[in-house]
Formats: C-alpha cells, sequence, structure tokens
C-alpha cells in the first residue's frame, strides 16, 4: 500500500492511499477510515507524504561508508534531528544558501512510524513500522566542519528545503531488497544497497525508542552509504528507490 | 503579559493570558482573539505554556562558561534541537533512565518566538519575539561524550522529559535584567545573570533565521552559565527567574 499526501488545485490538503491513480482520503496516516471522494492524482500536487513531529537522520549507518571512513560501526544509532522547516516535497526547489558553502546530497532511506512506542522490543519496533520513503537528506559540508570545538550536524542539515522525503510512503516492501539511488541531471551518482546497513530499521527504532517515545509520522532517515557529492545550483537531484518511487528536486542559488 | 498553557479538570487545553488569578482564553498563542470564559488559575494545572515546532538549544552562549571552559566565542549560535517529546511543564516528573548515566539540570533563559520570520535584521528579529521563559535543559553528560567520533547532543538532550519549560511565558520584561537560578531541594545551586549571554536574544533569532524559518511557538534556551551538577532521583530541581516565575519538577529512578 502507497500512502501519500497531495494538495489539489482548491488548496485542500489530502492525506490518504493511492489505488488505480486516486489519491484515496483518509482520517490520518495509518488511518482505516475513509475521509471523502477519492480524487485523480493527476489532479493532485504531491507533497512530502508525512509532516513529521521528529524529522531524525542517522549517521555512520553503513558499512562500505564506516569502511571507507575507518569508523567503527556503532552499536546504538548516532542521530541529530532536521527541522521541521526543512520539509521538502517532490518537485520541490531547494534553495542553497551563500551561507551553507559546499551542500551535498544524501540519498537514504527512509522509515515511517506508524505507532507510538516507548522502549520496544525488536519485535515490537517492527510492528511500529508504517513503512519507508525516499529521503534526499542534504548537508551543508563546510557549516558541519567550521567549528573545531562543536560539529554543526544539526545546522548542516537544517536548512530550509534541505530535508526531502517522497513521493511516497511504501508499506509493503522488504528493505533488504532495495537499492537507493541519486541521480543527478539524469546520471547515476550514487547507489548502495539497503542490505549494507550496520543497524536494519528495527533495531534502529527499537534503540531509539530506548532514549524518547516515537509517535506516528515520525521520520528515520537511516544514512547514507559512500558517493554523496556536493550539488551545484539548477540541477535537478533525484532519489529513487525501486518499489517506492522517485522524489525528485532542482537546486537553485539564493534570490538576489 | 504572562501567556499560558493549561489544562481543565474536564481535560481541556486552553492557552490564554493570565489576569487577576484567572487565565482568560485566547485563539492562539499571540492572538488578541479571546476564546472563551476565565477559568480561575486554581481550576487549572500548567502545562509548558508552548509546544514548540523547534526546540532549539545553544551551547556556549555565556561569557563565565566560556571563559571557566577556555573556549572561544562564538560568532554564530551553536545549536541543537531538543525533540518534542522531551517537552515538559510545571511541577512534572523528570525520570532519569539507567542509560542516561549521569544527568545534569542546565538551568537557562527560554526565548518564544510570536512571528514567522526568516533572514531578518536584529531589529525584526528584536519585534519577532513573544516572551521569555524559564527553561531546564537536562542533559545527560555521559551520553553526550560516550562516543569519540560523534559528540551526542540530540541524544543528551532529548530524553522524555528532559526539556522542562514554564511556568509562564512573560512578554513585559527586559532580559538584560534577569537572573537566572537553580533551586535543587530548596538550596540555590546554579545563580548567573542573562546579561552575561555572548550572542544576546535578537542576535541569536537573527542569526537563526538566517539558518532555517523560525515559526510562533518554537523556543530557543540561550545555553546556561557555570553551576550545572548532577542530580539523582527524588530531586525537586527548580528553575527561577524572578519577572517570570518558577517551574519546578521532581526527578525520579525508572520504574521497574
Amino acid at each position: 500500500m502507497k500512502w501519500a499526501r497531495g494538495k489539489t488545485a482548491d488548496g485542500t490538503e489530502l492525506t490518504g492511499v493511492i489505488a488505480d491513480d486516486m489519491l484515496h482520503p483518509r482520517a490520518a496516516l495509518g488511518s482505516d477510515q475513509a475521509a471523502g471522494e477519492a480524487v485523480p492524482l493527476a489532479d493532485v500536487s504531491l507533497l512530502a507524504p508525512v509532516v513529521p513531529g521528529k524529522f531524525i537522520g542517522l549517521w555512520n549507518n553503513f558499512k562500505a561508508a564506516a569502511e571507507k571512513g575507518g569508523m567503527e560501526h556503532p552499536a546504538h544509532p548516532l542521530y541529530f534531528f532536521k527541522a521541521d522547516t526543512s520539509l521538502t516535497g517532490p518537485d520541490g526547489t531547494v534553495v542553497l544558501p551563500t551561507s551553507a558553502g559546499r551542500v551535498l546530497f544524501e540519498g537514504e532511506l527512509g522509515i515511517v512510524i506508524g505507532k507510538t512506542c516507548k522502549d520496544v522490543s525488536i519485535a515490537d519496533a517492527e510492528d511500529a513500522i508504517l513503512g519507508y520513503t525516499c529521503i534526499n537528506d542534504f548537508t551543508s559540508l563546510d557549516i558541519l566542519n567550521a567549528d573545531p570545538s562543536f560539529p554543526q550536524w544539526t545546522r548542516a542539515k537544517s536548512f530550509d528545503g534541505f530535508g526531502v522525503v517522497g513521493p511516497v510512503i511504501e508499506t509493503d516492501i522488504d528493505w533488504r531488497d532495495l537499492t537507493i539511488k541519486v541521480l543527478v541531471d539524469g546520471r547515476e551518482r550514487q547507489s548502495y544497497p539497503a542490505a549494507d546497513m550496520i543497524l536494519p530499521p528495527a533495531q534502529i527504532v527499537s534503540a531509539l525508542s530506548q532514549d524518547m517515545t516515537l509517535n506516528p509520522g515520525d521520520v528515520i532517515a537511516c544514512g547514507t552509504s559512500i558517493g554523496a557529492r556536493p550539488v551545484k545550483p539548477g540541477m535537478v537531484v533525484e532519489v529513487v528507490i525501486e518499489g517506492i518511487g522517485t522524489v525528485g528536486v532542482t537546486t537553485s542559488a539564493p534570490a538576489d
């Protein structure tokens, strides 16, 4: 099942399930309850499929990247939060602020939480996952390392538009089968298997739930692997995960 | 003017203004529009006065602490986000998880945003500040420094209950006049002048707005100064700022 959120021509925002090229509105993300007439997908502009309460991103969660960087495998997720205002949906424009310096794309698999959970086992964590989405976790490399006394993970990841999520949340999928790809202006620039993850999704959710309550709609970006690169204004940057879909944005210079 | 949020005996949540020992409900935080009958404060349990979209915390923003730690004064705020689920209000209980190890109180002045702002000048930032509140930014010292490759600011600050805010948001106050105090079981353990800040409130808001859009209700904890100490279960920890009020919580061991 594919969950999506979209806006109709009159500005109404709908959350629902996609079937037969229609968006079937539901009362809330994950709900069985219908909420109005189905709308043809052609009449809907897709938004990020969820507005997360917490937008969590992992660092150092792929074996290939850890090996390349000479980093040990963490036993507990190493994470930061991205700002609510960093959220962007399909076909958005991502402004690259002058102050951000070099900005990298980072294609990632995203976990979307479906049930409130705290201190849950790995089995219960599996059950708390609603589905998976595509994420581009844009990161300012220059901000991250600008101050030797304080790595600025939060700031580097939180510029408006730096959290691209979409196009849908797929519930019927085995994450082990997925490949995360990034295309820049149509050329493949990143491609790695989700199965190379150090901490797999249910273990991430279980471990995070030891730290804090997770709520429906919370999003966890699973971290990226090798191949992230800087972008320049005017590029089309797409994250493609077969079985979920493609979420693309266009980068832009700041307005004068 | 003092803004507060509270819950009545029947579970209704109200946001409004305190006058004559009554809570006068308003349509939203900062709104002039009345929204129902005033309720005696005695019949209301105060909650954190705002549910922030972004709950931002600053590091290294007091001259005395910077001098003690041998740290340079930052030119731009150094910050992290606390989880939405870390929010606690007056008279809450803060569980100290076993996994958190040593947990410090950190008494802080909190800025509450009243207007959406992006890329604003210091003058406009001043105008975007609704008011000030008291914050206890509980921090797990052991988690913060557990992994030498990645300082865990987000995790250390985001356990459920670690973000104490309240009791009210005071709009008619000059931050330069304030002293931030922490009492533990009634004994003064921290006391420092807000005027010792490195980056003052309007400059913080202006600088953060260069990074991201700030929205009404966003909260910025201005950082702490010297005197933060570890807590143990069963302590009453109060942050006191004369002119705003006192927000106290009780620490607790985890349930068996």
